[in-house]
């Protein structure tokens, strides 16, 4: 038995174009992230793809880019899950700020490894922080106990695989087709684990915005085939996406 | 235990401006609609309503409706589940024919006989019906046993009422605020069941569109208070909302 997965980064959103830190910070997508949301849709079709359920996070711009891919397949009514494992790392207690305040603050280099580290995260997640995402209503029903304060990669590694185990590996049985609509960290911890890269290969490694990455998965959830580049399972020409794919690199993508 | 309905009745569609029996046919709203859905979510912020999971059909109009509304309200994040039996009622045969087509072929008494009677449905949906809606993939997890080929409103009562007790009025315990977005028969049907209404008289029934309509519910999910005139239940001004009600009465609104 074999499945489709279809991963999608969301698009530009509002804090992205002002370089902050946003994580869990439910800020929206702009008006360039919305049209990457439409094109990625209009691709998926055209490729004949077509997701029979839909797994977001909880955030706003990965629900509209969701909302917006199906809208242009026709395919609105597809049941839709929704889960905070699959929210975007939680930038503790830089959410809110931008790179050049952090650096002037913390040094570029400390900066630096909280952005890239596999297992450094920023200082917790303070009250006095006016962007403090956790007190939002949507978190109200997670347990103390397991609402981040703030994550390093491991840490989204860790609390986005029971999500995936659980809730989404269920939803390949009987050849379907899945569509997880999430963020740069929530996907590359979900690649990691599909790929088998290593904790210290990871830091290369960025998901494409707007982009569809389709897996062909085997009975274990498990990629039927492999790859040394992720840019390989890319829906679209090889070599825009390898262009684009540099652009985000090269920008600061702390926000994510 | 108390907890809160809403029911929201979706707003003009492309084909209820051109005066077409839509019933299963998935027309989208028209842009009049979509800014219904936009004053409605706006209206339940303002009342401080803040439903915390949604129910809607598998119909888009019903579908982007609740998400207009939503999005007005920061809720997109909330839980949906969506289902076939909060569909519109199946107009059968008569479904992308026009109301002065359907007299024509059928007399003005026998259309008025399928418009408003309970229990007389029209003829059953056929293959050559170019609009024929059950071959939608959305239906094809539905067993032949249940899909409808036509319905009267009697028909719908006995569909949609499974849906209520086994999938809705679970989610109104805990003081919960649950929200149904759905259509003009389905939403009549479930009036009928809240408010006691008689097979004779539900015929003088229309919901408003584009309206919520509150119901404060008891711990057997039936209404706190009784009332007469359903728009009593209705947000916003009483005199706006009766003025609506009566335009939409004297409308052909066949399509709903």
């Amino acid at each position: 038995m074999t499945s489709t997965l279809i991963l999608l980064r969301h698009g530009q959103s509002t804090w992205n174009a002002e370089n902050l830190f946003t994580g869990w910070w439910d800020a929206d997508l702009s008006e360039l992230g919305r049209t990457e949301a439409a094109a990625a849709g209009r691709q998926m079709a055209e490729a004949g793809l077509r997701p029979g359920i839909v797994h977001t996070s909880l955030q706003t711009r990965a629900i509209r880019t969701a909302n917006l891919a199906l809208d242009e397949m026709g395919l609105l009514w597809v049941p839709v899950k929704r889960h905070w494992r699959l929210n975007e790392r939680h930038y503790g207690d830089l959410t809110g700020r931008n790179k050049a305040q952090a650096t002037a603050e913390f040094g570029e280099d400390q900066v630096k490894v909280w952005r890239r580290s596999y297992d450094t995260p920023p200082p917790p997640i303070t009250d006095a922080n006016e962007h403090n995402p956790n007190t939002d209503p949507r978190y109200a029903q997670v347990p103390g106990d397991v609402l981040p304060r703030s994550e390093c990669l491991a840490d989204v590694v860790d609390r986005m695989l029971p999500y995936w185990f659980d809730a989404i590996v269920p939803d390949l049985a009987h050849d379907a087709t899945v569509l997880v609509a999430a963020h740069g960290n929530s996907l590359r911890a979900l690649v990691k684990h599909l790929e088998g890269i290593s904790d210290d290969a990871i830091a290369g490694l960025d998901i494409p915005t707007g982009v569809p990455l389709v897996y062909e998965l085997d009975g274990d959830a498990r990629p039927a085939t492999t790859t040394t580049d992720v840019l390989d399972r890319a829906l679209g020409d090889p070599e825009a996406i390898r262009a684009a794919a540099d652009a985000v690199a090269k920008q600061a993508t702390a926000g994510a």
